[in-house]
């Protein structure tokens, strides 16, 4: 019934779903502040949809993103995996992007043309985006194709390294063939996170051999139930910080590694990245000392979705809490400080212990006060 | 990557997804209790996928079903409107169903062949369902494919009568056209709901003509987003009071026009269906009179999705609500009736504001009660 | 712990449960819009505490009133009934009005001074309030009491006529005492709601012997825990339409028998007094024709806390919904009319079920609406 | 109007009162599970009401406790401090527990004969608990109440020794005179925990010197409004691990030391205590290889109200998560291991990181896990 009707019933409903924007729908909204010099820009540039092994339309992918508050997505079809292939016969290997470009209109959502490249392992799968055609990159050679995408312009990353279909112990491990394409700049990036899958040894790589951290949904079926977003869920992003708002800045912004990935209640990134971005989420909003005592109330606002684990690395004791605390996503949080005498400025300094900069590892941010 | 996996993640989550049930997916699924002689059952009988002009794989409509608790669906794919038609070209119109009954598998999920006509007005759009093979329906005369679909044993109804491109002040007419299908036997039913609208005048049509009282969701993108199923939304759907869960039952109950329309909180059908069926919603589990006074507690359960409205039509008075009141869905209300003296039983007789059983017109119901 | 420490610590929180006030406590406000002439108060005019039989300090029935967003209470302790004097034994009776007062502090919640006049059946218990010294009315004669209260100028309602322990049926009866009280002016209201109940007979009687028709809490125990706040209740008011915000607006309200009952989802009142608050309750925001049909889109503001339960009166059927539909609180609904030809304004008449003018007597609303 | 009802109500409403403890009642008991060779007892033991400077009767301290599933609490009133004097002047200072022990009726809960001894510092305020008579300890000299305390057979504690109003760095310190009353076996707890405040020196004072380490709410208004509770929160406890459910259990337990507190979402305790808490609060419930890799899924289900938050001390790497996790209360969660080579049994090793045992120091837990 609706074929003809959709865009008019989108413009009347206008005024009331931007009321429903204030209950559900804008719960689900990503949300992460910009950093000194960049600004923070959410990506999903892993996903698939019926013209793959995906489950939608390349619509539903648009509208999925544009309800998440996603910048940027890539429709990043496996070349060679058509299930499909009975049923959808398009030849153009670019026909999905079109389609979801066509389906973004001027919504402002930026769409990178990209395509999957399915392979055994070595190397595995890989992503190529910011290609110009993907019919192009349909070839046999494992190494060839990848030579294609770079002529065309390719940031390239390794997905799901830690895939246990390919890989049993899901232990990502770099082959010679790897370490070939990264020598020759033909891999640049390599996901630490896909869909519902974290890898330490992925970050571990990425460290050692300057690749850029990924994070994706590499979704096939539909985000709010993969992820729970109903419940609270959201599905894993990379975030790009970048120079400007554009397809040209979020490839800049990873051809220089400056991502960081978002994945439930965890931040994982360079340390470089991830600490302004902390940085950026918390703003002391009030100090007081406490009648005539010499505790001291500091109120930090978290503009963030992360609720940070912050695990108190100062001198100082706290008055409301043991060494261990949260601070809620967009809240204000008030932390009572014993600072023993009264003072004009102080340091807190917490290791944060959901943001992850290398395995095991943990960085500390120190917020300087100055009592009001 | 998921694309060998998804059975096994499936056995493997099986026992904490049985657990989830018990938070927010359970609270999706539509309940409504059996009646004397027939089990309700729930079905959504005109649904659109990528094979025509929907958003969605068949996959995703029999997983949308499943998490609401249908019964029965067909996917009723517009036969000459293709407009995806570039992309997708399997010569099959069976297709759509195929997919859908595989992806099902041994769920239980009732998937009925069907097919939508779709013409100018008149006579409009029609669905033929619990048809033998969709391609035979492609056919120009708009009487010849109905005495088709008549052939393949197919039961045919009416959709949206009310559409605004078709009619363009919303009012369901009867045409020369229908009243001939309608006397030939080969249009049985009408659509009273489609999608989020009603119509008033398609009722009285059903009613008139002896039609089959329908309801459905003609859902083209998710079920999820259209009906604001987080927050409480469900999809329309038509209950069907069948001797027996089965295809063929199903197809004996919408024949002898045994059925109710669940839409919002608006139940709608013929009264002799649908008394019952409230009836079956509420259950008198206790009562007691309080204290040494003549005021009678009645607890009354109602196991259903209906919050019904009730308008007294006793000579009692309650003490402790007015002439209207609420029964909350899947609730145990308590309704003080002051008998003026102690009584053995007693009647309640309510009329029923939300259950429609004609234009302007709601039943009433009448509660025995015996004092415990 | 915290004795010296209770105004600092309002004082340092202040910003922090401002915030607080967007989620959790925010939504306990009661919220009812003014009317043509006059400002909407919200009052609860029978309240206990410790100092008869109540189970809190005065301080706390000052803060859930100010939780709730009350302009006005009044502490009616029990004269005669003192189950707590072995431990509370101020020879003055004023001194629970007097603690709350300064409890109130600068917050702006009125606080008439009160009191229970407490009697068998007749007359039973009433409140005298307004007056002017609680001691004073100490005495036994239940007709002197009257005079006294008089004397010091107060307001004076029939508090619960329902109740079943001095009503064995529950039904609210008039005596040759209450009817003396009435014609020697010394009986001005009727409490229609009382706590949980509700009495049509009362509303009844408020009408045929003009009496103020009142509702109140009479809480003993917490308004949160009596009226499950947390779960979205609410306790029962009298609102009050007063020329101004002060007491002595209140009275000159109550005097002139302008009020409405707010008690669940009802709203009792006269009809000259309801029907102008469902009206300023009500705002049509926009109107639109759908494409190029003659189906008009209707917004409806709901800026009350009334979930309206409408019937529709006009000649109209609708797009969306039948004949009963929800305006859901503090929200906007959309009601398609079809208007069958274009029309450049039109009428809709309803009766509002849950708004109660008598018994079994529903006010009709009309909507006056001009097409954008 | 309910004097004579309550009871009666309470009665009727049996079965509904039931049916609402499924939903927003349920969520407020405060549920631990059992030690081996212990009952956890949950226990606030500093509590006031209009006897001394708190807001509510007692009869409201023991419904807060019933609604929050507690098994003790003491009404430990202020005997020096009585700012209600003028207007409760019973002369019996047990009469506060006495009508507490009325109101508790045959509920099951425990109540303990308490009395707050109310000094300045040093040394300050402590609680007596488990007396015989309140009214005894009435007495000027700050030892020899403690001594009279002592002839009673009394437990002792410390009362919030941070408290700011006393102590003006919020830094519990020993004076000399609360180290004689400890050598004398006069004082057996401190307070780590009061209300809204936490102190790490008061931990280790506790350790240091052998004491109780007790949590109290210390509550002078409601426990539903200063703890937050329709929102989550909850009052701060002292669990007690005893030999049996009763008075006497309780003292024997908090005599031996065996208790922990809650706070927020911090347990605080001696490690020989808080260890087994938490591995009686988890359950490994199910272990399977996913598919054919050596990812090996372990399932925990968290039968508490703690979120435990882990920090990973195993050589294991996850595969759904970094280093830091936590385990939803009431929730099974699934931590994916990658074994490398398939295992029979294997043990994982966290770090609790809101579990404290002394400043700064959270606990080591190994599970053992056998492979099913």
């Amino acid at each position: 019934m609706k074929y003809r009707f959709i865009l008019l019933v989108f413009v009347l409903l206008g005024p009331l779903a931007a009321r429903a924007q204030n209950s559900h729908e804008a719960q689900r909204i990503i949300e992460f502040p910009d950093v000194p010099g960049y600004v923070t820009l959410k990506c999903d540039l892993h996903i698939h949809t019926v013209f793959s092994d995906g489950s939608v339309w390349p619509n539903i992918r648009v509208q999925e993103a544009l309800r998440d508050g996603i910048d940027a997505i890539s429709l990043t079809e496996h070349l060679e995996y058509q299930p499909h292939k009975d049923d959808i016969s398009h030849p153009d290997r670019n026909r999905s992007h079109d389609i979801a470009v066509q389906s973004a209109g001027e919504s402002g959502l930026i769409i990178v043309r990209g395509s999957e490249i399915t392979r055994d392992m070595p190397p595995g799968h890989a992503n190529a985006i910011f290609i110009e055609d993907a019919n192009r990159l349909l070839m046999d050679d494992p190494v060839a194709v990848f030579e294609e995408a770079d002529r065309q312009g390719a940031f390239t990353f390794w997905n799901h390294p830690n895939w246990i279909s390919q890989q049993k112990n899901g232990i990502a491990t770099l082959d010679d063939l790897h370490i070939r394409l990264i020598r020759e700049g033909l891999l640049d990036g390599i996901e630490v996170v896909n869909d519902v899958t974290y890898s330490d040894e992925a970050l571990q790589i990425a460290l050692d051999y300057n690749l850029t951290i990924m994070g994706t949904s590499d979704i096939h079926g539909l985000i709010d139930w993969q992820y729970k977003v109903p419940e609270g869920g959201h599905r894993p992003i990379t975030l790009v910080f970048a120079t400007e708002r554009s397809a040209a800045g979020i490839k800049e912004g990873l051809e220089e590694r400056r991502t960081a990935v978002w994945f439930n209640n965890t931040l994982i990134g360079r340390e470089e990245f991830v600490v302004p971005l902390v940085h950026a989420s918390l703003t002391v909003t009030k100090t007081a000392y406490i009648g005539d005592s010499s505790v001291l109330s500091v109120s930090i606002e978290n503009t963030s979705d992360v609720e940070y684990i912050l695990y108190n690395k100062s001198g100082f004791t706290f008055h409301a809490s043991s060494d261990v605390l949260t601070l809620e996503p967009h809240h204000t949080t008030r932390i009572d400080v014993k600072t023993i005498e009264r003072v004009s400025s102080l340091s807190l300094t917490f290791e944060v212990l959901n943001v992850v900069t290398a395995p095991n590892t943990h960085p500390e941010i120190t917020l300087e006060i100055s009592v009001d």
